[in-house]
């Protein structure tokens, strides 16, 4: 409860100034608590925000979760790809981190342990993701660090153009990302996924575990 | 004579030390010649490094046209894609310019005639030049913005990514790149890119005109 009202309070002010120019006294004013009981929680300002990254990247998780379970066809890569290709560009948080926006998280991304375990969590799941959907017949044969690599050079590109395109908007952008990691990663014809999905949505659920364990 | 001159001491400078720490004197010391002399060139500094630029561009341009002259299989989008990406790897200059190094390179780009002119006939030419692949058969169809789009997301995170991903090298990243664009915008099957390179080789030496044209 006292925790999420932090949270909820840092993640307001990291959006609005930064994450260099907020102090822990301003987010325990703005949650309405001692700054004592901000360090029960936390052990620093650094691990404070770091849960806020977390808690932003699980429900991100969730969400896309959700997705498919409501639809098996989006575990498919190009699908899943636009999804989150969305769904980042619609959050503040998740796109400041996928755009590498230093202005706005300082050395939050690199430097605290959620952030890091976010980033090893995510590799992780990304490479047994495609190793799922690669069993599955749902990807074009080759090494899996060679698609490991040119599937973060393809996507890339969408996320650091994003601000420099303005002639296209967002769904464009995320249907034309599609389109690339559609033909340059999947067979032309694609097997059912549900039998991939099945599993996909075990590992997502791992994942998220794995970030809910690391809140208060 | 001496204009080569100056632009190759200007060139050393630039590479060594970054645009804003050096000056036009340094630069005509350098070259062994007056301070002058350099703007009897170049109205500014500047211009001056502007032109350094075009050259390396106009080099680059016409080393392209030598490899598309060679062997005309070079016009297809994911050779010369590769065959970019290696160059501009292999050139300071070029790869300072492509990876948006502010540290090395300062207002170059954004802020001088021939940055600007560099970047309005890039643009220009690849517009021309994925036309003439379309109208020869050599890519996928699709609206030309869109295909300009997709490609520029496409390429871009091989740059991003270059400094990044230690663990392959550039043959095999330039590799990785021509095999995503070889998918995401080319038929499976190409027909002979023979009657397109000529007109490729055409546009592109009109490029080089161009850029030839803004050196003294």
């Amino acid at each position: 409860m006292k925790a999420a009202r932090i949270l909820d309070a840092a993640e307001e002010l990291l959006v609005s100034y930064g994450y260099r120019r907020i102090t822990v006294d301003e987010v325990a004013r703005r949650a309405g608590v001692g700054k004592g009981t901000v360090y029960l929680y936390w052990p620093s300002k650094l691990e404070l925000f770091g849960a806020v990254l977390t808690r932003d990247a699980a429900r991100l998780v969730a969400d896309q979760l959700d997705a498919m379970r409501a639809d098996p066809a989006e575990v498919l890569l190009h699908r899943s790809m636009r999804w989150v290709f969305l769904a980042i560009m619609a959050r503040p948080l998740a796109r400041a981190w996928s755009t590498g926006d230093v202005e706005l998280l300082g050395e939050l991304m690199t430097r605290s342990r959620s952030g890091m375990l976010f980033a090893g969590g995510k590799r992780e799941t990304t490479d047994r993701y495609l190793a799922v959907l690669h069993k599955h017949g749902l990807l074009l044969d080759e090494p899996s660090d060679l698609l490991a690599y040119r599937l973060s050079a393809a996507v890339t590109g969408s996320f650091v153009l994003e601000s420099l395109t303005p002639d296209f908007d967002v769904e464009d952008k995320a249907d034309a990302l599609a389109l690339t990691v559609r033909r340059a990663f999947e067979p032309s014809a694609t097997p059912d996924p549900s039998a991939a999905a099945v599993e996909v949505v075990g590992l997502f659920s791992d994942w998220l575990s794995e970030l809910l364990g690391e809140l208060p």
